[in-house]
């Protein structure tokens, strides 16, 4: 790390991308090569700390364990108190920084501490993730809308009202992380109006190495993911789209790690 | 261009991003360098040519003139033809490739034609376009769900139900290129169950130099829209989320080029 300066630091909040580390901006892969102190998550490719300086900070803020998570006030004190010191951070957050995973909160807090800041948004695993099994968001005549949610937030829903739009909402819902709760949201989208043999898909580390997928009906993709024994992090996909899969995954490559040439990072000797 | 070859060659469906260019991935500027045909749009920054090859055969296929735009078919037959022709083809769309802007059809007609391919996500419009004036699509407390539909396709829906769903659909609702139909969505919206006073924003070449924006209440920004000029491409946003972006812009600066140190892309050579 550099030698402590009075002035104050900057903290940028980059999103990683879906897993590929070469799916990281241009902009994204600058800061982090320029870094103080990086600090990422549990869904960060660890591959792309190579980018970094080696005589950076890597502080890893993920879970530790199995229930044990640091909690955000942490991160965003750490956050603060890095830049007040003086440092360039790197706050490196899985995805997009400010779809789901607490980034507008750490901006909040930052704004109120006074914190110069910057968000370099990211590939969203939302959109990506099921790119990459050949399954486009939207596609003329088969879907027009795309919902995101979160599994976490989508099981807290209790108003039968809310399951109602949920239920009906766009062609093409997309739920990040939907593993921990998936039979209760199943159940419950079909109970609104989604119907039992509506596509859908279970995609396992997309754009990784290890990538997995399913595609089952709504009725059947909970039996299908326990058979199979998906695990997180995971995607899911509901509508027609998923139909798409089949044709489009026939005579090509999506972008995956698994399919292609070993990604090629150049690591940042030192700073 | 280098010499044909009796191989077949490939097509890299890239996205280029929202309008930065620093925002394109590493893996789509690392397929960018090497194309021998780079086969673009109106919405991707010129400024990404830079990156290819001197040597590369550059073809726009965006609108020319007000009504006039490129044929979807022919822009499907040019890349089989150029792969055909053994070129390593980049068909390089904005935003993300398969979230509207028609990649799936492209991605579908080359699996028809056996050509390989494969597709690159890029940082979709949809959600930096917003986060660069400060508005998370997902926030705690806020909004836990975010819908992304593109304004020609909302404004031929014209059954009441779907408007019904539309209206009522997620926290979050993210509008692309709805300047052609402002005012139709915005009323339908109105008439199926969004409030009047709904926080909207209205965006013009979010990321880029010229960016512009104008925040203001659903029941308004039609009026606001016109005496402000906004022209496209822009995004629109409705949720509480917008109110967000007042204490988020106070002390930072979100990505965006007017806001940051001029961008600076190695340009290469030649091939």
């Amino acid at each position: 790390m550099k030698i402590l300066s009075s002035q104050t630091g900057k903290v940028y909040l980059v999103g990683a991308g879906p897993g590929d580390p070469d799916l990281l901006t241009l902009k994204g892969a600058s800061h982090l090569k320029k870094a103080d102190v990086v600090i990422y998550d549990r869904l960060v490719n660890p591959l792309l700390l190579d980018l970094t300086s080696t005589q950076s900070e890597k502080i890893f803020v993920g879970k530790k364990g199995r229930h044990y998570s640091f909690p955000q006030k942490e991160i965003n004190q750490l956050l603060v108190r890095r830049a007040q010191q003086g440092y360039q951070v790197v706050r490196l957050k899985g995805g997009d920084p400010l779809l789901f995973g607490r980034g507008g909160e750490e901006a909040l807090y930052l704004t109120q501490h006074k914190i110069p800041f910057e968000v370099i948004p990211g590939v969203t695993s939302a959109l990506a993730v099921p790119a990459s099994v050949g399954i486009p968001a939207t596609h003329r005549d088969v879907s027009s809308s795309v919902t995101i949610v979160a599994g976490q937030q989508m099981a807290a829903t209790n108003s039968s009202t809310d399951w109602d739009r949920l239920g009906q909402i766009s062609d093409t819902l997309i739920v990040l992380m939907p593993l921990g709760n998936l039979r209760h949201i199943v159940s419950q989208l079909i109970l609104h109006g989604r119907g039992l043999d509506t596509p859908a898909a279970l995609i396992e580390s997309g754009t990784m190495e290890n990538q997995r997928q399913i595609t089952a009906s709504l009725g059947q993709i909970v039996t299908k993911s326990k058979q199979t024994r998906i695990t997180s992090p995971a995607v899911l996909v509901i509508g027609d789209v998923v139909k798409l899969s089949k044709s489009l995954t026939k005579n090509h490559l999506f972008s995956s790690m698994g399919k292609i040439p070993p990604i090629k990072l150049q690591a940042k000797k030192s700073s």
